[in-house]
């Protein structure tokens, strides 16, 4: 596995060029892919050739965004299909490997079973034309009490869920994006990791909790650095991944809107350096 | 439709006969068997005595509990089985025509899926049985979010789950157990109940909610009697379970402990007035 | 319901408006939407004009196939769904309100589960697709042995199980097409047709089968004009339709290729006559 | 693995002692446990003498048969599930570590998600029960289309189904019984076996399959002597079985009645050899 820098997740503003300066400076081994610069430089050869410049300076790529909205109404679902090939295109171009979304761990009006025909339903569809590209697809299920309890009819939100909606949907290039956040949310444990190969994982995040909050009080959008509060077992997470001969980009996606406040090279050597302790140990 | 006489939903001790003479007394259409009364009267013949006694006072039988523990781990569950035959015989031996259980709405350790396959297994197997004694078997939903959102997985909360429950399940004899408390609490309304028939309904319990807490902070076991707080809507419920033509037991079950505490003519009174005023609007 | 002239089921190349002048001459109640003809007239208000003279003539329109191929590989699929606005638009500036296609019973690869998320999963969205169109969605499933047991896994070829697809779906657009000798073909009686009302049954057809083949070695593209042979129990079949209140088309589709050499006013009169019989009985 | 006498599945009619003799005169690596010859002796002490008296011989226990009918009507379900403790009782004080049976392959009522939801339901119960007692429950699925055919609704008929089968029960002590002769009548490769474990696997039987008739010709109760006629694979067959690491019983089903016909020892002689052959391979 490799560190990512993903200045979305880390809630901060830079262009991609920069991106992938300040990845290279700060010792990242990926750096996510931006499938707006891609769609800016004109043509698949002019992609191919910046992938192979980013990939000349060390940098893997992370995992892009699933160019789909996956539970919208019908026919927004299929315009987006309509225009799907485009964005695989530019990806493709890229060599990017894999795109991902999270499973929205509730719903209003859709019971868990109808909703779990939807989810199945559309992601039946969406893996095969991803496969057909070369890609994967990284789910990434939701922890929170907070927020799997908000509306009348809670869903997946716990690893033993998505991995029975992966069963069912049968595409072998779908796996999970594993978040050391939501595996602690959702009363996890390492056993629970026990099994998993590199071929069921797709992405791997790594934050901490405020050690201020019990497991059930935690907030989605509130977290913390990975290994600051120690409130969450590090360790534990990152032996199984490690076990399970994870071979992906790792990242941060803290949520704190403090970082884009700090000085920026503070913040990225600061990342940097979690991520490789937590790669390494 | 017929007003049920249930002393234990009442929260009252009465014994068997007290609680037919009380029954008779206040004008109730029915009242509950009572198993262990029966094995107590020794034989078929006596059992069957009895209960021409009591439709001679003009009495229905309401709705037995389950004499099978749904979910109990799979060796309770067998030994319950294994004598379910002498007990299904009483129940014929007096006529009574249905029993019904609730629906546990969350489990700690059970995916909504793994609950589900569960339910459907030990449902499928019961019912049979039941329907081999002439027996329906009634199955509530339990509606209120304190409740269902307090372990990790919630489970059937709801009508329409109720509903897709009993489909997979697949036999003719099982139907719903309708509380408005449950109904209200689930945050439904009349539309839910459109389109049921007396073949959908196997009992119907009636209460009202404490007008001081907001829906999804109303506790299961903090009830009021129907029509005194006026906040669940008794007669779009009502209306709706004419309206499928419902022909079973309805009663109460407020668990409130201050009925133990008043005068029984009293309670009973009240109680039988409020089921008559809802039954025949 | 009304008789519908379907000359593709007929196996008669007419073009659009003869079929429209031989339905009118013939008394036929119905005849087909032609997607190419509407196609050809060039806008939306040319076809409304067109659809408004047929309806003059005294036409409803039939059903129209499915412009996408159900169970295709993914990426045909979802080129299918790129277009289907277009022709959408056709069939709703028409006035046709069904389009429907058959369920093909058996796969080489797909168990029946696996094949059965497949069709949910393509039916879902389709079916979606369709609503916002305006357009119901009628499923025929193929009874005939000799097709089913071609192929190591059988699917759906009963009445029942496309019953149950439709409920797993979920959309109160999909129903029922109806067939004769499917129902024959699948063993199947009056009795299986208790129950259906209009809302279930999308289009009719009628057809009789050969008298000197055993039920399980008739063959599905080897059928005869109804009542011809009196080998299928019609009146039992359409006096269940009726019990059902159907309004919808009903047709004949007997690939029997004799037809086509027949005078076509004979042919046409001869099944506007059995069709007529079948529908007044 | 190891080669086990099953006196039932050649045919043979041996009482058990004569079984064991015969076992360890001609090198079989196991026996079939008897449960009537158990339940004669009285006591779970005698039981345990005996089967110490058998391990002494150098024999291995091979898989009784599962003392419950999987499918029967509700009632006679109960009723064997009532009696079941003492069985397994015998089977525990023997040291019996699994029970196997096979799963019917069509059914002429129920379709394959009604059958799927009976099959289901039984075995979550019957599993349960079984762990409890430290016994494993082997499925075998049923290949030949002859058989598979023969009803309105065929079922389960192919590894893949019985691994999704295995699946939605969700029991860790169920898994395949893997036949050859099922494995080539259901069209299966080598492939088809690729990824079980030791773990997926309770028992192996192997045979041949007659030269003169077409796979789909076959018949399941006539078969050949494994190696005999090499219209079956045996080779890639125990090859995929040694990479799971199978460490079972591997026996002789051929239902060839001439068996019975031919002197005892040159049959078991012939026998050994075959299983030895496949085995050591």
């Amino acid at each position: 596995m490799f560190s990512n820098l993903s200045a979305g997740a880390l809630g901060l503003s830079l262009d991609h060029t920069q991106a992938i300066d300040l990845a290279v400076k700060h010792g990242f081994g990926g750096v996510d892919p931006d499938l707006g610069y891609f769609r800016g430089l004109g043509s698949d050869a002019a992609i191919a050739e910046h992938a192979a410049s980013v990939a000349e300076r060390g940098l893997r790529w992370g995992i892009a965004g699933l160019p789909v909205p996956l539970t919208a109404p019908a026919e927004e679902f299929r315009a987006a299909l309509a225009t799907l090939p485009e964005t695989l295109g530019l990806l493709a171009a890229a060599g990017v490997t894999s795109v991902g979304t999270w499973v929205r761990p509730m719903h209003d009006d859709l019971s868990y079973r109808r909703n779990w025909v939807l989810h199945v339903s559309r992601l039946q569809l969406v893996a095969d034309l991803l496969a057909d590209a070369g890609l994967r697809l990284g789910l990434e299920y939701i922890g929170p009490k907070t927020f799997w309890s908000t509306e009348r009819f809670p869903f997946i939100h716990s690893i033993g869920e998505a991995l029975e909606l992966i069963a069912e949907v049968g595409k072998p290039n779908i796996g999970l994006i594993l978040d050391t956040y939501h595996w602690y949310t959702a009363g996890e444990t390492a056993i629970d990791l026990v099994g998993l190969s590199d071929a069921d994982i797709v992405s791997v995040d790594i934050n901490d909790a405020r050690d201020d909050r019990q497991r059930d009080e935690q907030q989605d959008l509130d977290r913390r650095l990975p290994g600051s509060t120690g409130v969450i077992d590090l360790d534990g997470f990152m032996d199984a991944v490690r076990a399970a001969r994870y071979s992906g980009p790792v990242k941060v996606e803290p949520f704190m809107k403090s970082l884009a406040e700090e000085p920026l090279d503070d913040v990225l050597s600061d990342v940097a350096a979690r991520l490789d302790k937590a790669i390494r140990a």
